[in-house]
């Protein structure tokens, strides 16, 4: 096989039905569209990786199933070398792209994830599923696909349990001849303007009530039946606009409309059998905040690059603002090596593949969802007033023939007004524009990790551990009733 | 005199010449224009006050130069309650607008620094500042003006002094027979397009060499000479979509140049007198910053409440994020009663102002550069993913006549879609869309209060008492060099 | 009258019958007896200020009830300024003696919540509780008594009511033809040792059926019936060595036994009127909470000192650690004008006395329970690792004719190692040793705190504002179960 | 060889010259004296762990050097894995422990770091260095010996360098025929009571002008010369007292005198080879700080352990405080994760011992500097008033034949008074009394790490990535002058 280029990924996009709206209308071409055309660019990046003599033994690796060079993104993790460059991955395309590129990321996880989940219903139940993920597997790294993943259920009234509201959650309604029948939706996908498949699996961990939502499956994109509606996102407007207020990267998350979509019978690798579907979601949730850490790492690393231009174009050296840099620093490493320890205090699954701690995992979760927050604010506060929520003109009145010059000159400091502006839009767009990616709940909820990290602590056994260091030998039981 | 309303004030606005400008483009009437008519209806709803029973007593007070009823925002502040008041009065309109009246707050403010420095210059040089003062603020007060209040210079390069880069600072260039003659730039002044008036003062306070930057008046909006360019805020091309992505209220900052702008000498205020800038700087900042804790108090118990909303429209109660909402309590009525704490502790200016105590205003600029930032991430954490970034389909795709129906019913939860998306598009804008007010450096930067701090704490008397305390008798002195 | 002297209080307090003990041994003189005698200390200190003239007027006032200049700590708060003038004189006694001088503090805050208290039970029932308690105040002036507050009960296990556990309250037993019978505990009650008199008060907002355990007194330290055991401190043991590991001035605090002592009716304040309890905690807390900002910041002043201090006697000039001290600083003056900010924002109760705002009250006790030991991480931050722990040889070893010199050496820097270990041993008490007042829970726990934020803090009519904002015009209520 | 026992240790340490001291007076037998044998209690269940099933694998290991099953603190790290042993090693001694039990510490990660920097000495210099350490290594490894590290200097005026004040680092004063004369101070020295011999190192990176303070070497804890000060720390005194207000366990730090010792010449390891010292310094400190996340981890399980028991105690379920028991153990996660991810990004030195990544090492250290305060806040906050200072009588008073029982009955809750007295006691060694660790400064200050973090980030290159996400073209240089 070959590895892709840019120019392969972009042409097979260009191939796909339009089946993309936003704004109440369609996108012809997802690689020109400038609804979604710097989300094909961040993820265009990814290609260029396998290409570039520095990145390509990051961006490329040997396949576990085919023996070929393959694009990482599509590769199976038997090791937890192969977790840590998922996550190493991950900080170096945020690096590139200043944000999220959603489809290298969770289809990545998903097949992952299922191909350990398959191997227990299979082993379990003796289908065979993971024929059947494999054979699907070996066409995405052949082809060098972008798969995004699809977890998120709308979910409706959290208080009640998919069975009692089944429009809110994806479900399985009927069979065919070649195959499945699903409907309904899947909310906030990351990447699927930019992918050419979409690996679809249950959101929650599910009762036997439930067990038609439980069902697993890959679609191409441009599926018969399925309609797909980008969300909108902060000063997406912008990126209609022809100047350079934005980044030429960018994201896309999405709603899916499946309205009765036929899934092929080889394309399904879970159907009804919703007592593994709590493991399929530990076993998500694990791998994908195991990694988090390195995505806000990433973007960590261009906010202070970027509160260094900003200090710099203002005039003043970065050494004034050291110790801030340095506390943004230690955010960035601090989720970005603590996830890493979360891979290594993994074990590997029967199936093969690598699994990370869930503890420490979740642990990474919770820090995601506060320590990028305060980077972003220190970010704001290096930049000053005009980086903060760039509070300066747009590029059309810095071009305007009136009163352009004036605002040029205006902003001049210690470099040109234009190009101190271009630094306060990055600020703006990394902190408090479309660069958010939304990790606080992509990938789940910060309060669903802290359940977790509760469930997993010892609490009772460190409660001995304190008895006995205080000599009390009589025990100390929990009350009935808190 | 007659208090003004909500239609005297925009007939007022409607009457003035069109020199803003946003996109490029000039805004013909400010109170009509998208790009400003939100800005408008925020300080509509200060005019509302004066005539609403329950909140009368707030927005009016009687004026100590007339002893008429007048508008607070327009009043001289001669006693702590009176600042107390100004405090209470922003808290109230950001629960109202959701965000910052800046015409409201900024003049109001530099009429009350102009009025002790006036009193000062008077005293020492025996000019006739304050008479003139007294005159334009009888005039403001009777007219109901809202006067926007610009301070803050383009600067440049910070490493500079003005005098090195004049064109970074506005300086007065000439005389003429009217008054003086003034150029150069301000800049992210709050509520320009919303006032009637702009109360201009020195940003800094300025040596000798500065002295052509000494220079404080009181314009029309409109004069001749002045254009105004709005500066672009997150998300604000929304503002022109017409749907209800964004509330109905809003802000704007602007730049302003001045080109040759010729001021009568009765509106001037202070000119080339730059010894006395120093106080006005401290003044201005005392009183400010002791107020503007009430501010993100007041954007916070929105933020409360929207948290609370979005929990309920999820289908939970508000009970679940009890500890969170807590906290966003917490974090609000500390910045609200530290700055009622530092204008207790402050004192009466020889002039019959009253000033805040310097050091704990700006320990509470410190807080207020951190703690909304905390509850912001709360508001959005308790909001869910569809909050925290806004991430649900624009309103034009959930009105689509082809998926409209699917995306509601996909966001539907314990309320309908279509006012859970509300609630999401709310909590969007308060944490990470327009309404977000730039409270960080809005009237200076936290690194340059705590400078303040850090010279008004008596280290030296503590470092005394701690020896005291440890039974040193022997002097412990500070080291040559650090 | 006459203002009393240190030598008058120490005279007054070796009178007493010595029922206090420690370590299962009597103390004969409190004002002696190392165990005591550094509370006395501090407590002196009060009266000093008394007789200095740079203090006179903040240590000493007018009394309302008697128009006689008093100590300050014996009068009644008729004001705002009275209640900024207690917690303004808090700091200062922390600055002075470092840490908490209980007696000067919960008595007088206890008699200004009886004087509102008596006045409604009063009111109420036509008893003629606030005359007895002129009374008692009278004298308490005239004399210049020290007055203790009494009112943490044993309370038992948490989930129960005193009803069901009467042991664990104090409790009125019966009546003779004096007065009442008194049986129980009070528990932690700080300065008794230091203390004259002795104020308790109910610890809890009582029901019917708890109506024995409303009861309020005032009795000499030494009554019959009363056994006073002073709890252990981290780092106690010092105090009995005779060197200067730690300062001249320290607390107490006391577990009161009351063993059917025999209170005379005449200083009865309550008695089995329950229904009053729940105002008294209210104003009670909300004067203490407010005021104990203060308290902390005062402490905070002197580690702010002992940590230029340590800087300077490292050879480290104080410049180095600005960041961290302006920190401080920071903490220091939010506790302290959050304080006085919700002083401000109180109201005066019928019977005259002045009650504290009790939501920002409660919101200054959540920051206290966490800003100060962030201001004594920094301080041992920037003290080193031999104040950290106090980790260096006791003064003994310091002083070892064998091996004492060797240390000496090896402790100094730029200051004579005898110095530097002062310092450090200063940090180790304020930090980590018995300077350490027990600012979280005394007066109540940070999560009682939380409660009163969470019940005074209006999230419905918050929520009702985002609505409005949000433009969503139906109810969005509360889901019957979270 | 066997492996030891704590028989085996005892022993060996009993038969050792009386050279401690403390409270001036010479300790005769540290197994016996209470100033020192909660020291050897900590480290007898080291060698507890070697014969426990459930620990055995974890306290032990194959020596790389003679193959034999050897004590754990006693072999080379030569795999990642062997260094992730260190930390989990250090967080199950803690949790038996409460505590540090330095000698099974500091000794270990002195031979692994001598280990690459003899390699680097011997392979520049032709030295032999490495085979003296072989040899002395194997002695360790076969008598199963406890070694104290000893590297930090005493370093007087910390804007000097060594060469200006020799007096405050160790140094080579002299040779004679067996081996190297060695003079000065090594203070704040954990374990040194409890092992049986001291790994010397230099505490700081040196010049050439410091060249005589660059000595490495292995000494008998009783060497003749050698004086042994131990240190006081927090409530040390309650160590000497009968009763149960402290553990059994605990730790000691010294102050080392070396009074012109020799050390023979098969003992010494550098000797004057200054320009080694920066490596290993580098090699100790990022191993140190990979694996203190471990120790705060495993004290901060046992605060969680203590805080449930509070609660129970109390009456109140531990669910009542489940955010804060999560907090806690998201904090001890955080800092042991964190370490085995900068442990699984180190690499392997030249000499085969693996070398723990620096930049998140330091990290580290900087969380670990800050999480475990947070950790203590919230044991304080969950325990309540008696735990937060230990504010309750002495166990002498709750022994006492007059007042005991009364004092047991007010302190009985849900348990009997002498259980909830003993749990709240430990909270109080934990958070506020001798169990507390120093682990702040311990192995160097969080502003030295800071100063690497800083070093180690590439700021440039990340002010590069933002440029070209900005897309700016031009250069944005650092000013001249900050």
């Amino acid at each position: 096989m070959t590895l892709k280029t840019r120019e392969d990924y972009r042409a097979a996009l260009a191939a796909l039905r339009p089946n993309i709206f936003k704004f109440d209308r369609p996108v012809a071409d997802v690689t020109a569209d400038p609804l979604t055309r710097r989300s094909v660019e961040s993820h265009c990046r990814a290609y260029d990786g396998a290409h570039d003599p520095a990145l390509r033994d990051l961006f490329t690796c040997r396949s576990p199933l085919s023996g070929d060079v393959v694009h990482r993104w599509n590769s199976l993790s038997f090791s937890p070398e192969a977790l840590v460059a998922n996550a190493r991955l991950k900080r170096e395309l945020y690096r590139q792209t200043g944000t999220c590129t959603g489809a290298a990321c969770v289809g990545w996880n998903g097949i992952n994830t299922l191909w350990a989940v398959t191997h227990e219903v299979d082993q379990s139940l003796g289908t065979g599923y993971q024929g059947r993920l494999r054979d699907w597997a070996l066409q995405a790294e052949s082809r060098g696909w972008m798969v995004a993943g699809a977890l998120t259920d709308a979910k409706g009234d959290r208080s009640r349990p998919p069975s009692q509201q089944p429009a809110h959650y994806l479900r399985v309604v009927g069979e065919t001849a070649e195959g499945i029948v699903v409907r309904g939706y899947k909310v906030m996908i990351a990447g699927v303007a930019a992918c050419h498949e979409i690996l679809v699996l249950p959101g929650a961990a599910l009762r036997e009530a439930d067990h038609d939502h439980a069902v697993a499956f890959a679609l191409p994109r441009d599926a018969d039946g399925l309609t797909v509606v980008e969300a909108r996102r902060p000063s997406d407007g912008r990126e209609l606009e022809d100047h350079p207020d934005v980044p030429a990267t960018g994201i896309t998350q999405a709603f899916l409309i499946f309205n009765d979509v036929v899934v092929p019978r080889e394309r399904v690798f879970l159907c009804r059998e919703h007592r593994f579907t709590a493991n399929l979601i530990r076993y998500f949730t694990a791998n994908y905040r195991a990694c988090i850490g390195a995505c806000v790492a990433g973007q960590g690393d261009v906010m202070a690059g970027a509160a260094v231009l900003m200090a710099r174009a203002n005039g003043l050296s970065s050494r004034v603002f050291r110790d801030k840099l340095v506390e943004m620093a230690v955010n960035n490493e601090t989720t970005y090596a603590l996830g890493i320890g979360a891979i290594t205090l993994g074990e590997r699954h029967p199936s093969g593949v690598w699994l990370a701690d869930s503890l420490t995992a979740h642990v990474n979760k919770v820090q995601v969802s506060r320590l990028p927050y305060e980077t972003k604010r220190l970010c704001q506060e290096i930049g000053g007033g005009i980086a903060e929520t760039g509070c300066l003109p747009s590029a059309a009145d810095l071009a305007s023939p009136v009163y352009g010059h004036a605002l040029r000159e205006a902003l001049t400091a210690a470099v040109p007004g234009e190009v101190r502006a271009r630094a306060a839009r990055l600020v703006e767009w990394l902190t408090i524009g479309a660069g958010v990616p939304g990790c606080m709940h992509g990938g789940g909820s910060p309060d669903g990790a802290r359940l977790i990290v509760r469930a997993l602590t010892p609490f009772d056994g460190y409660a001995n551990l304190a008895s006995a260091l205080a000599g009390i030998d009589s025990p100390v039981p929990e009350p009935e009733e808190g």
